[in-house]
Protein backbone atom coordinates (compact mmCIF):
# COMPACT_ATOMS: atom_id res chain seq x y z
CA UNK A 1 0.00 0.00 0.00
CA UNK A 2 1.32 3.72 -0.86
CA UNK A 3 -0.68 7.11 0.31
CA UNK A 4 2.55 8.55 -0.90
CA UNK A 5 1.66 7.16 -4.37
CA UNK A 6 -1.62 9.25 -4.22
CA UNK A 7 -0.06 12.76 -3.25
CA UNK A 8 2.34 12.05 -6.19
CA UNK A 9 -0.78 11.60 -8.56
CA UNK A 10 -1.61 14.94 -7.53
CA UNK A 11 1.65 16.55 -7.96
CA UNK A 12 2.26 15.40 -11.40
CA UNK A 13 2.18 18.64 -12.82
CA UNK A 14 5.61 20.21 -12.10
CA UNK A 15 7.12 19.87 -15.09
CA UNK A 16 6.01 23.00 -17.10
CA UNK A 17 8.26 22.95 -19.93
CA UNK A 18 5.28 22.17 -22.56
CA UNK A 19 3.29 25.07 -21.22
CA UNK A 20 3.60 29.14 -21.50
CA UNK A 21 3.09 31.09 -18.43
CA UNK A 22 -0.09 33.38 -19.16
CA UNK A 23 0.31 36.66 -18.19
CA UNK A 24 -1.62 40.05 -16.99
CA UNK A 25 0.25 43.20 -16.32
CA UNK A 26 3.23 41.70 -16.02
CA UNK A 27 1.90 38.83 -13.44
CA UNK A 28 1.68 35.47 -14.39
CA UNK A 29 -1.73 33.88 -13.71
CA UNK A 30 -1.89 30.62 -15.38
CA UNK A 31 0.06 28.00 -17.80
CA UNK A 32 -1.09 27.64 -21.58
CA UNK A 33 -0.35 24.49 -23.11
CA UNK A 34 1.74 25.06 -26.60
CA UNK A 35 -1.50 23.08 -28.42
CA UNK A 36 -4.16 25.61 -26.43
CA UNK A 37 -1.83 28.65 -27.50
CA UNK A 38 -2.27 28.16 -30.96
CA UNK A 39 -6.04 27.93 -30.23
CA UNK A 40 -5.52 31.51 -28.85
CA UNK A 41 -3.35 32.99 -31.37
CA UNK A 42 -6.49 33.97 -34.03
CA UNK A 43 -7.76 36.51 -31.28
CA UNK A 44 -4.54 38.75 -31.76
CA UNK A 45 -6.43 41.98 -30.35
CA UNK A 46 -7.21 40.08 -27.20
CA UNK A 47 -4.20 37.28 -26.61
CA UNK A 48 -0.19 38.06 -27.47
CA UNK A 49 0.55 35.05 -27.86
CA UNK A 50 4.55 35.03 -27.86
CA UNK A 51 7.45 32.44 -27.41
CA UNK A 52 7.78 31.99 -24.09
CA UNK A 53 4.50 33.65 -22.92
CA UNK A 54 0.68 34.37 -24.08
CA UNK A 55 -0.30 37.87 -22.87
CA UNK A 56 -3.13 39.39 -21.92
CA UNK A 57 -3.33 42.70 -24.27
CA UNK A 58 -2.83 45.67 -22.05
CA UNK A 59 -5.69 47.73 -23.76
CA UNK A 60 -7.77 45.26 -21.69
CA UNK A 61 -7.48 47.73 -18.40
CA UNK A 62 -10.22 46.68 -16.06
CA UNK A 63 -12.15 43.95 -14.63
CA UNK A 64 -15.18 44.37 -16.31
CA UNK A 65 -13.20 44.57 -19.92
CA UNK A 66 -11.02 41.71 -19.15
CA UNK A 67 -14.09 39.04 -17.68
CA UNK A 68 -15.83 40.55 -21.43
CA UNK A 69 -13.11 39.44 -23.74
CA UNK A 70 -12.31 36.12 -22.18
CA UNK A 71 -15.70 35.42 -21.70
CA UNK A 72 -16.24 36.07 -25.75
CA UNK A 73 -13.26 33.84 -26.25
CA UNK A 74 -13.84 31.05 -23.85
CA UNK A 75 -17.88 30.97 -25.22
CA UNK A 76 -16.01 30.92 -29.20
CA UNK A 77 -13.43 28.11 -28.28
CA UNK A 78 -16.27 26.48 -26.10
CA UNK A 79 -17.81 25.59 -29.36
CA UNK A 80 -14.94 24.07 -30.93
CA UNK A 81 -14.60 21.60 -28.27
CA UNK A 82 -12.02 22.98 -26.27
CA UNK A 83 -13.77 22.73 -23.17
CA UNK A 84 -16.45 20.00 -21.28
CA UNK A 85 -18.83 20.36 -19.68
CA UNK A 86 -19.64 24.55 -19.46
CA UNK A 87 -21.41 25.29 -15.86
CA UNK A 88 -21.74 29.25 -16.55
CA UNK A 89 -20.23 29.49 -12.78
CA UNK A 90 -17.60 32.18 -12.91
CA UNK A 91 -14.32 31.74 -11.42
CA UNK A 92 -11.69 34.60 -10.05
CA UNK A 93 -8.63 34.91 -11.72
CA UNK A 94 -5.87 36.73 -10.25
CA UNK A 95 -2.34 36.87 -8.22
CA UNK A 96 -4.04 35.10 -5.45
CA UNK A 97 -7.33 34.03 -3.17
CA UNK A 98 -6.98 37.06 -0.68
CA UNK A 99 -6.33 39.75 -3.53
CA UNK A 100 -8.38 41.74 -6.09
CA UNK A 101 -8.79 39.34 -9.23
CA UNK A 102 -8.18 40.95 -12.54
CA UNK A 103 -11.36 39.07 -13.89
CA UNK A 104 -13.48 36.04 -13.86
CA UNK A 105 -13.58 33.41 -16.13
CA UNK A 106 -16.56 30.31 -17.15
CA UNK A 107 -14.78 27.22 -14.12
CA UNK A 108 -14.91 24.92 -17.25
CA UNK A 109 -12.40 27.68 -19.37
CA UNK A 110 -10.05 27.32 -16.67
CA UNK A 111 -8.11 23.92 -16.51
CA UNK A 112 -6.86 24.91 -19.97
CA UNK A 113 -6.17 28.21 -18.60
CA UNK A 114 -3.85 26.64 -16.24
CA UNK A 115 -5.51 29.24 -13.27
CA UNK A 116 -5.47 28.62 -10.13
CA UNK A 117 -8.60 27.23 -8.95
CA UNK A 118 -10.05 27.09 -5.29
CA UNK A 119 -12.98 24.46 -3.71
CA UNK A 120 -14.06 23.29 -0.77
CA UNK A 121 -13.84 19.59 0.47
CA UNK A 122 -16.16 18.91 3.68
CA UNK A 123 -15.27 15.52 5.78
CA UNK A 124 -18.39 14.38 7.19
CA UNK A 125 -18.11 11.69 9.86
CA UNK A 126 -19.50 10.63 12.59
CA UNK A 127 -17.74 9.25 16.05
CA UNK A 128 -18.66 6.08 17.43
CA UNK A 129 -17.49 5.54 20.97
CA UNK A 130 -13.66 6.15 19.62
CA UNK A 131 -13.96 5.24 16.38
CA UNK A 132 -14.32 7.43 13.45
CA UNK A 133 -16.80 6.74 10.22
CA UNK A 134 -16.81 8.63 7.33
CA UNK A 135 -19.65 9.15 4.82
CA UNK A 136 -18.20 8.48 1.66
CA UNK A 137 -20.11 9.42 -1.88
CA UNK A 138 -19.84 7.68 -4.72
CA UNK A 139 -20.06 10.48 -8.24
CA UNK A 140 -22.62 9.56 -10.99
CA UNK A 141 -21.86 7.55 -13.93
CA UNK A 142 -23.12 10.40 -15.90
CA UNK A 143 -20.53 13.38 -14.73
CA UNK A 144 -18.07 15.02 -17.29
CA UNK A 145 -15.49 14.52 -14.73
CA UNK A 146 -14.62 11.52 -12.57
CA UNK A 147 -17.38 9.37 -13.53
CA UNK A 148 -18.36 6.94 -10.84
CA UNK A 149 -15.64 7.57 -8.70
CA UNK A 150 -15.94 7.85 -5.24
CA UNK A 151 -15.58 11.12 -4.03
CA UNK A 152 -15.99 13.56 -0.17
CA UNK A 153 -19.62 13.73 0.83
CA UNK A 154 -19.55 17.58 -0.28
CA UNK A 155 -16.82 19.38 -2.12
CA UNK A 156 -17.41 22.22 -4.69
CA UNK A 157 -15.37 24.50 -6.84
CA UNK A 158 -15.62 27.88 -5.54
CA UNK A 159 -17.18 30.99 -7.60
CA UNK A 160 -17.24 34.10 -7.15
CA UNK A 161 -19.50 35.99 -5.08
CA UNK A 162 -19.58 33.35 -2.48
CA UNK A 163 -18.07 33.06 0.77
CA UNK A 164 -16.65 29.91 1.75
CA UNK A 165 -18.79 28.46 4.44
CA UNK A 166 -21.49 30.00 2.16
CA UNK A 167 -20.15 27.60 -0.13
CA UNK A 168 -20.14 24.40 2.17
CA UNK A 169 -23.64 25.14 2.97
CA UNK A 170 -25.02 25.12 0.05
CA UNK A 171 -22.89 22.47 -1.75
CA UNK A 172 -24.12 20.34 1.63
CA UNK A 173 -27.39 21.16 0.92
CA UNK A 174 -27.56 20.28 -2.75
CA UNK A 175 -25.28 17.22 -2.72
CA UNK A 176 -26.17 15.47 0.42
CA UNK A 177 -29.20 17.41 1.79
CA UNK A 178 -27.37 18.26 4.99
CA UNK A 179 -29.05 20.94 7.05
CA UNK A 180 -27.66 24.01 7.33
CA UNK A 181 -27.60 24.18 11.18
CA UNK A 182 -25.44 21.05 10.55
CA UNK A 183 -23.05 22.44 7.85
CA UNK A 184 -23.24 25.81 9.47
CA UNK A 185 -20.94 24.56 11.96
CA UNK A 186 -18.41 22.76 9.71
CA UNK A 187 -15.23 23.59 11.23
CA UNK A 188 -12.34 24.88 8.67
CA UNK A 189 -8.94 22.36 9.87
CA UNK A 190 -7.10 23.98 7.04
CA UNK A 191 -5.91 23.93 3.20
CA UNK A 192 -4.07 21.41 1.04
CA UNK A 193 -2.58 22.68 -2.35
CA UNK A 194 -1.43 20.48 -5.51
CA UNK A 195 -0.12 21.06 -8.96
CA UNK A 196 -1.76 18.30 -11.20
CA UNK A 197 -1.53 17.40 -14.95
CA UNK A 198 -3.87 15.99 -17.20
CA UNK A 199 -4.75 16.08 -21.00
CA UNK A 200 -2.62 19.08 -21.38
CA UNK A 201 -3.83 20.97 -18.50
CA UNK A 202 -1.99 22.19 -15.59
CA UNK A 203 -3.66 22.50 -12.54
CA UNK A 204 -2.71 24.31 -9.68
CA UNK A 205 -5.69 23.83 -7.12
CA UNK A 206 -6.20 24.77 -3.44
CA UNK A 207 -8.90 23.30 -1.47
CA UNK A 208 -9.92 24.49 1.74
CA UNK A 209 -10.97 21.85 4.07
CA UNK A 210 -13.89 21.27 6.72
CA UNK A 211 -14.47 18.96 9.59
CA UNK A 212 -17.90 18.00 9.68
CA UNK A 213 -19.59 16.21 12.34
CA UNK A 214 -22.84 14.36 11.70
CA UNK A 215 -25.59 12.49 14.48
CA UNK A 216 -25.39 8.90 14.30
CA UNK A 217 -28.79 8.85 12.63
CA UNK A 218 -27.92 11.04 9.74
CA UNK A 219 -28.00 9.94 6.77
CA UNK A 220 -27.29 11.59 3.23
CA UNK A 221 -29.00 11.83 0.11
CA UNK A 222 -28.29 13.23 -2.95
CA UNK A 223 -30.43 16.33 -4.53
CA UNK A 224 -28.60 17.66 -7.72
CA UNK A 225 -27.97 14.21 -9.54
CA UNK A 226 -24.03 14.61 -9.08
CA UNK A 227 -23.48 11.26 -6.57
CA UNK A 228 -25.02 8.19 -6.98
CA UNK A 229 -25.21 7.12 -3.47
CA UNK A 230 -23.02 7.36 -0.30
CA UNK A 231 -21.98 4.71 2.20
CA UNK A 232 -20.50 5.40 5.81
CA UNK A 233 -17.18 3.30 6.19
CA UNK A 234 -14.77 3.43 9.46
CA UNK A 235 -11.43 5.78 8.51
CA UNK A 236 -9.41 2.33 8.67
CA UNK A 237 -11.05 1.21 5.42
CA UNK A 238 -10.80 5.17 3.98
CA UNK A 239 -7.23 4.18 4.46
CA UNK A 240 -7.14 1.18 2.91
CA UNK A 241 -9.53 2.20 -0.41
CA UNK A 242 -7.02 5.42 -0.46
CA UNK A 243 -3.81 3.55 -0.18
CA UNK A 244 -4.67 -0.05 -1.84
CA UNK A 245 -7.03 1.39 -4.91
CA UNK A 246 -7.93 4.71 -7.16
CA UNK A 247 -11.33 4.83 -6.61
CA UNK A 248 -11.34 7.98 -5.03
CA UNK A 249 -10.99 10.70 -7.50
CA UNK A 250 -7.23 11.72 -7.09
CA UNK A 251 -7.49 15.26 -5.01
CA UNK A 252 -10.13 13.18 -2.60
CA UNK A 253 -7.74 10.89 -2.05
CA UNK A 254 -5.52 13.87 -0.88
CA UNK A 255 -8.20 15.36 1.27
CA UNK A 256 -8.33 11.46 2.77
CA UNK A 257 -4.78 11.50 3.65
CA UNK A 258 -4.85 14.85 5.11
CA UNK A 259 -7.84 13.48 7.43
CA UNK A 260 -6.01 10.36 8.36
CA UNK A 261 -3.15 12.34 9.83
CA UNK A 262 -4.83 15.01 11.69
CA UNK A 263 -6.83 12.71 13.51
CA UNK A 264 -3.77 10.51 14.34
CA UNK A 265 -5.16 7.63 12.33
CA UNK A 266 -1.95 7.50 10.14
CA UNK A 267 0.91 8.10 12.57
CA UNK A 268 4.69 8.80 12.33
CA UNK A 269 5.60 5.05 12.33
CA UNK A 270 4.67 5.36 8.73
CA UNK A 271 7.76 6.03 6.80
CA UNK A 272 6.16 8.04 4.12
CA UNK A 273 4.88 10.12 7.23
CA UNK A 274 7.23 13.40 6.58
CA UNK A 275 7.12 13.15 2.78
CA UNK A 276 2.92 13.17 2.34
CA UNK A 277 2.49 15.86 4.25
CA UNK A 278 5.07 18.45 2.33
CA UNK A 279 3.19 16.61 -0.73
CA UNK A 280 -0.18 18.19 0.91
CA UNK A 281 1.27 21.76 0.87
CA UNK A 282 2.93 22.48 -2.87
CA UNK B 1 -0.52 41.54 13.99
CA UNK B 2 0.92 38.74 11.86
CA UNK B 3 1.08 35.26 12.37
CA UNK B 4 2.70 35.04 8.51
CA UNK B 5 5.87 36.97 10.32
CA UNK B 6 6.21 34.44 12.74
CA UNK B 7 6.36 31.55 9.95
CA UNK B 8 8.39 33.82 8.49
CA UNK B 9 11.29 34.16 11.08
CA UNK B 10 11.20 30.33 10.75
CA UNK B 11 11.56 30.22 7.65
CA UNK B 12 14.47 32.43 7.02
CA UNK B 13 17.11 29.92 6.06
CA UNK B 14 16.40 30.08 2.49
CA UNK B 15 19.45 31.70 0.78
CA UNK B 16 22.32 28.98 1.33
CA UNK B 17 24.98 31.03 -0.84
CA UNK B 18 26.88 31.23 2.35
CA UNK B 19 27.07 27.79 2.84
CA UNK B 20 29.03 24.56 1.68
CA UNK B 21 27.47 21.36 0.57
CA UNK B 22 28.26 18.96 3.53
CA UNK B 23 28.48 15.39 1.52
CA UNK B 24 28.60 11.74 2.84
CA UNK B 25 29.26 9.51 -0.08
CA UNK B 26 27.95 11.87 -2.57
CA UNK B 27 24.67 12.72 -0.61
CA UNK B 28 24.58 16.15 0.71
CA UNK B 29 23.50 15.36 4.64
CA UNK B 30 24.29 19.19 5.76
CA UNK B 31 25.04 22.74 4.93
CA UNK B 32 28.22 24.21 6.55
CA UNK B 33 28.75 28.03 6.85
CA UNK B 34 32.51 29.46 5.18
CA UNK B 35 33.65 30.20 8.92
CA UNK B 36 33.02 26.87 9.89
CA UNK B 37 34.53 25.00 7.20
CA UNK B 38 38.20 27.29 7.80
CA UNK B 39 37.76 25.40 11.57
CA UNK B 40 37.12 21.89 9.58
CA UNK B 41 40.85 22.14 7.69
CA UNK B 42 42.86 20.89 9.82
CA UNK B 43 41.21 17.60 10.44
CA UNK B 44 42.35 16.46 6.62
CA UNK B 45 42.45 13.35 7.39
CA UNK B 46 38.89 13.40 8.33
CA UNK B 47 37.29 16.41 5.96
CA UNK B 48 38.13 17.30 2.00
CA UNK B 49 37.29 20.84 2.64
CA UNK B 50 37.12 21.86 -1.00
CA UNK B 51 35.85 25.37 -3.00
CA UNK B 52 32.23 23.72 -3.41
CA UNK B 53 31.61 21.57 -1.09
CA UNK B 54 32.64 19.62 2.40
CA UNK B 55 33.02 15.99 2.18
CA UNK B 56 33.69 13.14 4.93
CA UNK B 57 36.34 10.85 4.29
CA UNK B 58 35.76 8.07 2.12
CA UNK B 59 37.70 6.06 3.75
CA UNK B 60 35.22 6.53 7.15
CA UNK B 61 33.24 3.80 5.49
CA UNK B 62 30.60 2.63 8.22
CA UNK B 63 28.59 3.52 10.66
CA UNK B 64 31.20 3.36 13.55
CA UNK B 65 33.91 4.61 12.08
CA UNK B 66 32.03 7.69 10.86
CA UNK B 67 30.90 8.48 14.29
CA UNK B 68 33.99 7.88 15.74
CA UNK B 69 35.74 10.03 13.24
CA UNK B 70 33.08 12.93 13.82
CA UNK B 71 33.05 12.58 17.93
CA UNK B 72 36.82 13.08 17.86
CA UNK B 73 36.31 16.42 16.05
CA UNK B 74 33.69 17.77 17.59
CA UNK B 75 35.06 17.29 21.04
CA UNK B 76 38.08 19.06 19.79
CA UNK B 77 36.01 22.18 18.48
CA UNK B 78 33.82 22.15 21.52
CA UNK B 79 36.81 23.32 23.46
CA UNK B 80 37.68 25.58 21.09
CA UNK B 81 33.84 27.32 21.60
CA UNK B 82 32.40 26.22 18.06
CA UNK B 83 29.46 24.40 19.93
CA UNK B 84 27.18 25.50 23.18
CA UNK B 85 25.53 23.72 25.24
CA UNK B 86 27.12 20.14 24.93
CA UNK B 87 24.69 17.57 26.17
CA UNK B 88 26.19 14.00 25.34
CA UNK B 89 22.80 13.15 22.96
CA UNK B 90 23.53 11.62 19.98
CA UNK B 91 21.30 12.56 17.23
CA UNK B 92 21.49 10.62 13.74
CA UNK B 93 22.71 12.01 10.52
CA UNK B 94 21.77 10.45 7.08
CA UNK B 95 19.74 11.12 4.11
CA UNK B 96 16.29 11.01 5.94
CA UNK B 97 14.60 10.03 9.01
CA UNK B 98 13.26 7.06 7.87
CA UNK B 99 16.65 5.97 6.32
CA UNK B 100 19.31 4.30 7.99
CA UNK B 101 21.53 6.89 9.04
CA UNK B 102 25.52 7.43 8.09
CA UNK B 103 26.70 8.25 11.65
CA UNK B 104 25.78 9.92 14.67
CA UNK B 105 26.77 13.54 16.08
CA UNK B 106 26.38 15.23 19.39
CA UNK B 107 23.27 17.21 19.15
CA UNK B 108 25.22 20.49 20.10
CA UNK B 109 26.91 20.18 17.23
CA UNK B 110 24.01 19.55 14.75
CA UNK B 111 23.69 23.29 13.50
CA UNK B 112 26.91 23.79 12.57
CA UNK B 113 27.07 21.12 10.65
CA UNK B 114 23.26 22.13 9.00
CA UNK B 115 22.19 18.76 9.25
CA UNK B 116 18.17 17.79 9.88
CA UNK B 117 17.21 17.86 13.22
CA UNK B 118 14.09 16.05 14.31
CA UNK B 119 12.26 16.84 17.50
CA UNK B 120 8.78 16.20 19.21
CA UNK B 121 6.26 18.69 20.63
CA UNK B 122 3.06 18.07 22.20
CA UNK B 123 0.36 20.96 22.56
CA UNK B 124 -1.27 20.37 26.26
CA UNK B 125 -4.42 21.28 26.02
CA UNK B 126 -7.60 21.26 28.29
CA UNK B 127 -11.41 21.11 27.31
CA UNK B 128 -13.58 24.00 28.88
CA UNK B 129 -17.20 23.00 27.15
CA UNK B 130 -16.43 24.49 23.36
CA UNK B 131 -13.40 26.23 24.87
CA UNK B 132 -9.89 25.43 24.33
CA UNK B 133 -7.30 25.89 26.64
CA UNK B 134 -3.57 25.87 26.55
CA UNK B 135 -0.66 24.98 29.10
CA UNK B 136 2.09 27.17 28.22
CA UNK B 137 5.73 26.70 29.52
CA UNK B 138 8.31 29.34 30.45
CA UNK B 139 12.22 28.52 29.81
CA UNK B 140 14.41 28.78 32.46
CA UNK B 141 16.87 31.87 32.66
CA UNK B 142 19.65 29.74 32.57
CA UNK B 143 18.70 27.83 29.24
CA UNK B 144 21.79 28.24 27.35
CA UNK B 145 19.11 28.61 24.16
CA UNK B 146 16.50 31.22 24.19
CA UNK B 147 15.63 31.68 28.01
CA UNK B 148 13.24 32.86 29.26
CA UNK B 149 10.71 32.66 26.14
CA UNK B 150 7.33 30.79 26.22
CA UNK B 151 7.51 27.52 24.89
CA UNK B 152 5.24 24.28 24.50
CA UNK B 153 4.98 22.39 27.73
CA UNK B 154 6.49 19.59 26.29
CA UNK B 155 9.53 19.90 23.53
CA UNK B 156 12.01 17.85 22.90
CA UNK B 157 15.03 17.12 20.48
CA UNK B 158 14.94 13.44 18.88
CA UNK B 159 18.32 11.54 20.10
CA UNK B 160 18.93 8.36 18.91
CA UNK B 161 17.79 4.78 19.91
CA UNK B 162 14.18 6.55 21.45
CA UNK B 163 10.82 6.04 19.56
CA UNK B 164 8.75 9.36 19.07
CA UNK B 165 5.84 8.16 21.60
CA UNK B 166 8.69 7.20 24.33
CA UNK B 167 10.36 10.55 23.68
CA UNK B 168 7.03 11.90 24.53
CA UNK B 169 6.16 10.43 27.50
CA UNK B 170 9.97 10.90 28.51
CA UNK B 171 10.15 14.82 28.37
CA UNK B 172 6.36 15.01 29.16
CA UNK B 173 7.51 13.49 32.88
CA UNK B 174 10.95 15.41 32.91
CA UNK B 175 9.11 18.93 31.58
CA UNK B 176 5.54 18.60 33.19
CA UNK B 177 5.65 15.92 35.41
CA UNK B 178 2.62 14.06 33.17
CA UNK B 179 1.81 10.94 34.39
CA UNK B 180 2.24 8.36 31.06
CA UNK B 181 -0.76 7.07 31.41
CA UNK B 182 -1.90 10.79 29.94
CA UNK B 183 1.48 11.13 27.65
CA UNK B 184 1.11 7.82 26.14
CA UNK B 185 -2.20 8.99 24.71
CA UNK B 186 -0.85 12.24 23.10
CA UNK B 187 -2.13 11.92 19.50
CA UNK B 188 0.19 12.48 16.69
CA UNK B 189 -1.00 14.86 14.44
CA UNK B 190 1.78 15.90 11.48
CA UNK B 191 5.17 17.38 11.23
CA UNK B 192 5.71 21.01 10.53
CA UNK B 193 8.88 21.53 9.01
CA UNK B 194 11.31 24.95 8.59
CA UNK B 195 14.70 26.29 7.73
CA UNK B 196 16.07 28.60 9.79
CA UNK B 197 19.24 30.57 9.86
CA UNK B 198 20.79 31.76 13.18
CA UNK B 199 24.74 32.69 14.02
CA UNK B 200 25.60 31.50 10.80
CA UNK B 201 24.03 28.16 11.32
CA UNK B 202 21.27 26.60 8.79
CA UNK B 203 18.75 24.66 11.24
CA UNK B 204 16.07 22.37 8.62
CA UNK B 205 13.97 21.44 11.06
CA UNK B 206 11.52 18.69 11.19
CA UNK B 207 8.85 18.24 14.23
CA UNK B 208 6.45 16.12 14.91
CA UNK B 209 3.42 17.63 16.47
CA UNK B 210 0.94 15.97 19.18
CA UNK B 211 -2.16 17.21 20.89
CA UNK B 212 -2.35 16.31 24.41
CA UNK B 213 -5.58 15.99 25.76
CA UNK B 214 -5.39 17.02 29.69
CA UNK B 215 -7.77 16.46 32.74
CA UNK B 216 -9.18 19.89 34.21
CA UNK B 217 -7.71 20.03 37.11
CA UNK B 218 -3.98 18.65 35.92
CA UNK B 219 -1.38 21.16 37.05
CA UNK B 220 2.13 20.86 35.41
CA UNK B 221 5.37 21.16 37.19
CA UNK B 222 8.63 20.67 35.65
CA UNK B 223 11.09 18.39 37.16
CA UNK B 224 14.38 18.74 35.32
CA UNK B 225 15.18 22.55 35.80
CA UNK B 226 14.50 23.72 31.96
CA UNK B 227 10.91 25.37 32.40
CA UNK B 228 10.25 27.67 34.96
CA UNK B 229 7.01 27.75 34.99
CA UNK B 230 3.59 26.81 33.06
CA UNK B 231 0.35 29.14 32.81
CA UNK B 232 -3.15 27.92 31.18
CA UNK B 233 -4.58 30.20 28.60
CA UNK B 234 -7.29 30.32 26.37
CA UNK B 235 -5.82 29.55 22.75
CA UNK B 236 -6.96 32.80 21.46
CA UNK B 237 -4.50 34.63 23.93
CA UNK B 238 -2.35 32.16 22.95
CA UNK B 239 -3.00 33.66 19.16
CA UNK B 240 -2.97 37.00 20.23
CA UNK B 241 0.80 36.20 21.92
CA UNK B 242 2.47 34.33 19.01
CA UNK B 243 0.53 37.13 16.58
CA UNK B 244 1.49 40.09 18.84
CA UNK B 245 4.70 39.31 20.17
CA UNK B 246 8.19 37.52 19.33
CA UNK B 247 7.52 35.85 23.57
CA UNK B 248 7.12 32.06 21.89
CA UNK B 249 10.80 30.70 20.78
CA UNK B 250 10.15 30.99 17.20
CA UNK B 251 9.33 26.94 16.20
CA UNK B 252 6.81 27.58 19.27
CA UNK B 253 4.99 30.07 17.13
CA UNK B 254 4.87 27.52 14.44
CA UNK B 255 3.44 25.08 16.57
CA UNK B 256 1.04 27.25 17.97
CA UNK B 257 -0.26 28.51 14.60
CA UNK B 258 -0.56 24.93 13.35
CA UNK B 259 -2.59 23.97 16.58
CA UNK B 260 -4.71 26.94 15.74
CA UNK B 261 -5.11 25.80 12.06
CA UNK B 262 -6.32 22.35 12.70
CA UNK B 263 -8.35 23.31 15.38
CA UNK B 264 -10.43 25.82 13.20
CA UNK B 265 -9.41 29.02 15.66
CA UNK B 266 -7.74 30.11 12.67
CA UNK B 267 -9.79 30.28 9.82
CA UNK B 268 -9.79 31.38 6.11
CA UNK B 269 -11.06 34.25 7.09
CA UNK B 270 -7.49 35.46 7.47
CA UNK B 271 -5.57 36.21 4.45
CA UNK B 272 -2.58 35.01 5.05
CA UNK B 273 -4.26 31.56 5.71
CA UNK B 274 -3.19 29.87 2.70
CA UNK B 275 0.38 30.96 2.87
CA UNK B 276 0.89 30.47 6.51
CA UNK B 277 0.40 26.46 6.08
CA UNK B 278 2.59 26.15 2.85
CA UNK B 279 5.55 28.45 5.07
CA UNK B 280 4.27 25.09 7.66
CA UNK B 281 5.71 22.64 5.05
CA UNK B 282 8.93 23.75 3.86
Amino acid sequence: MSLLDRIKACNNGTDVSAYLPFMVSDIRVGWIHHDFSTALSPFDDLFAVEVDSVRLADHLGNYRSRTMAIDQVTRTLNNDGWFSGWRAEPYAVGRGFYDKPFFEMERAAVPRFGVAAYGVHVNGFVRDGDELLRWIGRRADDKPTYPGMLDNIVAGGQPVGLGLLENVIKEAAEEATVPSQIAGKAKPVGVISYQHEEDNCLKPDTIFVFDMELPMDFVPRNSDGELAGFQLLPVRKVMEITADTTDFKFNCAAVNIDFLVRHGILGPGDPEYIEIQRGLHR
